[in-house]
């Protein structure tokens, strides 16, 4: 039994890594949120350059406070109503700070009983600058 | 300890569900390969589509034999010797099947004691394609 349980811990703690790794390797900038509180559980490198901050200072920090007109509830209802089903929500925000306007999408899902969402921040010019550096 | 151990399961099983839905939601093409083996140890669907394959018939395959001319060893020794120091490894592929031309870039990490590579395929077109569905 002790040695299944060392084995346990070892695949967890891959997972882990992996999981990690992930969010930093990924070139997409991406959010965790607690639904029910609204604040942020996890962000990357890519979104915390988005919204300015160093990641420390952003965990456990609320997200609709970043953005110009928003609020926990209507981050929550623009992502429980996605414009079709099965498909992840999309919505424009401004980040207060640089007035940067960015797309939102994002999805929920629960994990260990407590509802999250995943979220996607996107510069709707990034594609063009991208594009313009391989020419 | 049964109440600790419980919750520490509960944890595991958060980061899991995390890791999941992270490799579902990015918009990356991503494959986590084992360097010793040169197996497909995981693959989004992103990365799977780009295979032209199933994801359930990629795992546990040899990432190399999807590509012309590389083998396990001529990918890991590029992954292994990026350009720049600290910075993720890119390379061209040519995927067999479709004659597709990607780039791939990666880096390796340890997990419980194995090491793995995290791959990233990007279709260096693409930018341009999703430019001309914004306009």
């Amino acid at each position: 039994a002790q040695i299944a349980l060392e084995r346990d811990h070892e695949v967890q703690r891959e997972i882990d890594t992996r999981y990690r790794l992930l969010m930093d390797f990924t070139n997409d900038s991406i959010v965790l949120v607690s639904v029910g509180s609204g604040l942020i559980v996890d962000i990357n490198h890519n979104a915390a350059l988005m919204l300015s901050r160093p990641r420390g200072d952003l965990l456990g920090r609320s997200l609709a406070d970043f953005f110009v007109d928003h609020t926990r509830d209507s981050l929550v209802s623009a992502l429980e109503n996605p414009a079709q089903t099965g498909t992840a929500a999309v919505l424009e925000v401004e980040i207060k700070s640089s007035q940067r306007r960015l797309q939102m999408s994002g999805k929920m899902f629960r994990a260990s009983g407590e509802q999250l969402a995943i979220v996607r921040l996107t510069d709707p010019g990034e594609g063009a600058i991208a594009d313009e550096q391989l020419t």
